[in-house]
């Protein structure tokens, strides 16, 4: 299936080693990755954008009065002597560079003095695995500055980029706030689209239900309510989120793009509203499984009383013309064979009208 | 059934390649249609209301400046171009237009500078085909101009169109919030005659369920839970927007219809409130299919059970007197054979006093 | 049952032609009815009550600048005529003339300019059939007037009658509000008491239940559980219309009478705290018929288990010595048939004894 | 059980003639009792507390306008006269008495013009009995003076009473609210008291459970399950109550006293999260009973199919060989008997293989 | 498993001679404990941390005007002298150390004159007992004061005391609030790391029992229901408390450590989802394996019916010929024992032919 893979280990949310460390700590708890850590910056002018590469702190300290709008992307988050450094550097709160470096952080929002620290669930369905890889989303507001973090690379925000090269002017009118709804309108695009391929098999499975009593219906329902729950973990959060975003009175999202932000609220409502409305469907499927089960029993059982209670009587009156008394009158009359044999279809005829009566078949 | 057809696709909500449109862009994202976009509009004087079709976009500017009170009807949501005048011609901000050209948007409510920006789900019971067609109306209202827009023609609005010509004089003083407040009625008066519909299945299936233990029944429960899930997933959002509109302190709601508005609330509330009812009559008419099969189970059970435990022992009884050995005197008794009918005579009347007393039949 | 009638067919709440009617349009859209409208009138003094008949909305007028406290009580809604009178006359507004005029309306409450709309639905036991009928009971308050409409005469308000003689100067001295809240208070009375004729049934029936596996205990599950439904649907409404009458900031609720709306409120809150409390009642009784009638079905097969796995290797082996071989040594061994007794017997004792211990039986 | 007695009838919360009533009316609404109402009055100095038995309406009066705080406890609520001399000679509102009077009544809580009435569901454990009693508790707080109304008499209070002889001078210095703090408390850690004994029959059933499959208990779920239902009936609106009570801002509950309500409050939330709880844990036995009746239905007939499977051919074979055909070479052959043995030998050890494979037993 | 222990008695929240107790007494309503009670006093300056043990409360008096932070730990509440030297001494409210004696108290917080008292569960995994053990623990902050007390020793704030002496100046800087979040952010990933380690089981019996048709499942599944309902009666009061503690606009938490706070909430609210989505995973584990009870017995009663029906007819057959009848034709054909061979392997035929077209295996 996409999400769930059976057999997966169990992922702790928390290893005991991480207990008590200080919020102040900048120590990465998700697991290590030896490669190194990229970090590309856009830098939005009038009119155009410039893509580069870098490789250490002190290169984005250039970026960093520039009367541009920068977006740094840093993908891998186990460096921490680069985030030491930002944090130092670009005056980001220690303690909200220490919720980047926790993969396993809750969907959330915090305003800081000098910027806005948002962070989510990525969704990234990869075609090739026909999986759906999760990783964190955190995004840092600043005046020009937005950056973005995620453990691994992702090509998701493409659309974004090129939206960036075509609209330029826009994206440096409306500021790191409007770049910041893009990249977040994306990400709960995908969480529909997600959520609309589970929503496929969902309704295949519904179709192909009604007449089958295949057991792997039931393991195909099993592991859809386990989907659907794991993405209610995410993406229920995330609304939660979104809507403190809108209701926030702050300096970092201004009133022009204000409506945007509505559009993405109504966006993860809907989202939710599949969910819920999967959850319903499946669960409905499992009802109508298990009293499609119950309706076959009964029709298996039903079989089988028809035949035993019309051949159980017949059985015994044959078992006692069988037994070997002397003296049985019956089996010396001329036509006893006969006899026994209308007695032996008239019962089976009565039970028969009886069962057909009562509706049995 | 009315909304559910169990062959259809599943069709998807968001589409790989719109994910990461601009806001800003007019892009059709439903299925397209080659048919032309159908344009009507309808003059509201003080004394009488003149209609006609116009094919062009500049024909709606000439009334624009219309003392008239304007609606003007858009059928057909794929011409591009034709969107990108109404943008710059009426001041209808494209984000507005960009939400009118996603067929999959949800039931939403939109102030602007100039005007108010309503969408919600259309339900339209096709007698002939015996289906509920379902799309998207959006509506935008500004100071004396009305436009709603509309996927597909449909003939749900002829009532207000009839009284838009018994009653010129009172649609013109009560401007374009009373003929959007008329437009939501009928939409909502559709969506309560639809789940009446609906609600008559589900009683006649109740009256129908009690003694059959038919497999069909089970099918009908099935389909018609589903529709109800799907009505809900249209109807529920619509309530939310309806009441954030009754609470909006917008300049185009003006506090002559402000009444009307509430009723609208009620029967919406109306709506949600027969929706929870049928949703939970079915599920009791699951849980009582469910319940009448186990009992229908017990009793297929109950009968088997007294058949074999009668003539399980006399068929052993009879089995015993028809072996071989030499040496078996009770078969050269006198009497041998009547008294060993005497014996299985009593035991099967025992074992029917037994039943008798244990009530199982 | 009290109020569900198994052969009653569907009442649709909305039919087609009534589509689309305009809100100030007053048409009857309840079932027609022939019978001439009531219309009684108390005048109520500050020394005594006088009653009369009167049979035209002109007679109405004179009441209308009394310094008495007047209510007219009107039974029957299909006089079109006469309502457009009342509007006219009493300045009531059509709106609300026609939300009288509309059975199927869920209970409200509206301000207008000179007085106060209630509406919610009358519960009246019929003790000779047994039978609860349901009537929309609207009422109009204004200054010294208060109105009070019903579809079908009722006798439920006989005790407001019978203390409007005995208490005339608190009720001139109270006002219409007093006399409102006197008659509201009596339709939620009976709302409980109504409740309470189920709960007996209920609780009847779970005694009946605990032993017994009757599949009419099913049948009386599923209709009281349809009851509580349909009064769910009614009374829920109710107890919202009590709750926004008691927060309203009103001139025709005075405050020397908003203690009583408050114990309104109390009722209302215990109704539906009943409703809820019978409907988990009831929920309970299908889960624990269902477990019984599991827990029966255990018993059964278990019983025809152990005789058919005592006895079938018995019939086999009385079988085997049954059969005609030429050359089967042990038929001619002398003890050979009590030997076999032995060995049947053996098996049959192990067989009981590993049942017994199994705790089978 | 506790509360639940299976063989009390129905008590209607509403009867007949009680309908309509008006709230000024005093009228018991109980089951009248023959016994004489009991008054006890505690007179509260600086140093010591006098308790004293009267017998009329006039020796209340005395105490009115004493500078000590007087605690007055009237058990019994049928004498209508004396409840007619309490609203007149210490104004309190007959709307208030009238409430006292009727048992049936909601928890709830209503500031009057001098005090304060509150009202809710008294439980007292009676140990000989090992029953549970229910009563209504009305306390009216006013100035200097706190009435306390009881259907009958009870020991609960004797904590209380004997802390106000040990801390006179703080009850004194805290006041009437103080000392409705002190019973309240104690009747809600009465709550808490039953609910444990209730949760420790629940626990014990759940240990016994795991193995068994008595139908007793179903029945003990059953009545646990009733009698939790009846304890949320009467402590959720309590909890409402309490709540209302601490968010008041009256006169009557003085700030130094506030503290003490909001630990009711936090004993009363308590009570509902341990009434959840079981619940919970109910509904999951419940649930656990069911599946465990399935299981073993399931190893009953796996059981019964092994046993049939392999003796029902077998015993066919037999039955061929027992035909009395002239015409049967297998008869005759020499070792047919023992080739017959032989086969059926290896059609039962394949069968048994095969279940073994397939893991039935 | 962790938490719930099988053949743990039930322990009582309230023992009947707690009731009534006075809120100003100090009584110790725990179980009482032989041993000493511990005092440990960490004195925290700008420079460095001193540990003491203390033996008497006159000790901590020394620490009272302090210039330092203090934390006093104490393991051990039933010591009322000490309790009461503490309250007069420091002027801790007696209402707040008598619920610090209470261990059945609900995780709450008050804000007094002098300070602010918190209380909530602490849950400890021990690793060699391979269970939690759950205790009490209460907060009470002062000015430069910290006091924590619970009921037994607990290693589980060791890492807070290692950061005390790494980030001393820290500490001292941000002061008691700072040091009670560290505590309670301790507290509180513990809960999520017990609930990860009940998710691993959980998760674990979820591919376990995809074709298992275990009993012991069922027992797991129970017994992690019960222990998920436990840790939800610990949990989700203290998200509550810890909602209210964020809300609160106190002097006792500083702005510089409202951030903290916020974070505390997060992490609450992930514990609470956890515990949610656990539930909804178990509850969802009962029904798959429900449903594949009832999917199994199907295919057991499927084989049971297809042998008996195959072989019934059969057995049938062979005993009509096993008659001892004088005239029997078909006995002397020369080739009936081969005709009816034929007929029979025909209705074996036939009846598989039929099962396989029925898709019945």
């Amino acid at each position: 299936m996409l999400l769930f893979d059976n057999n997966m280990p169990h992922t702790p949310l928390k290893r005991q080693e991480d207990i008590g460390l200080s919020p102040y700590e900048l120590k990465f708890r998700g697991r290590h990755r030896s490669e190194d850590v990229q970090m590309t910056v856009f830098e939005i002018g009038a009119e155009d954008v410039q893509e580069a590469t870098i490789h250490s702190a002190e290169e984005i300290l250039s970026y960093k009065d520039s009367d541009k709008l920068i977006w740094l992307n840093i993908d891998g988050l186990h460096n921490e002597a680069l985030m030491r450094e930002l944090a130092e550097n670009l005056h980001i709160p220690t303690e909200i560079l220490s919720d980047v470096m926790e993969p396993a952080t809750r969907p959330q929002m915090e305003e800081f003095d000098n910027g806005l620290f948002v962070s989510l669930k990525i969704m990234q369905f990869n075609e090739k695995l026909h999986q759906v890889s999760i990783d964190n989303l955190s995004i840092v507001m600043m005046n020009n500055l937005l950056i973005t973090f995620l453990e691994e690379e992702c090509n998701q925000f493409n659309p974004v980029k090129e939206r960036l090269k075509k609209h330029t002017r826009r994206f440096r009118a409306l500021g790191t706030d409007y770049l910041a709804f893009a990249l977040l309108d994306v990400v709960i695009d995908n969480y529909i689209f997600i959520l609309d391929m589970l929503g496929e098999k969902i309704e295949t499975l519904e179709t192909k239900m009604v007449l089958s009593h295949d057991r792997r219906i039931l393991e195909s329902i099993n592991l859809l309510k386990h989907e659907i729950s794991d993405l209610g973990r995410y993406i229920k959060p995330a609304r939660e989120m979104i809507m403190s975003l809108v209701k926030l009175d702050s300096d970092f999202i201004t009133s022009k793009n204000n409506k945007h932000y509505k559009e993405l609220q109504d966006n993860i409502n809907l989202a939710v509203e599949l969910l819920d409305y999967y959850h319903e469907l499946l669960y409905n499927e499992l009802n109508i499984y298990h009293s499609s089960m119950s309706t076959r029993l009964n029709d298996i059982m039903a079989l089988l009383t028809v035949f035993s209670v019309i051949f159980i009587p017949l059985t015994f009156i044959v078992g006692v013309y069988g037994m070997n008394f002397d003296n049985m009158p019956e089996l010396h009359l001329r036509h006893g064979y006969f006899i026994v044999w209308g007695v032996m279809l008239l019962i089976a005829a009565g039970m028969l009208w009886y069962f057909k009566k009562k509706k049995w078949f």
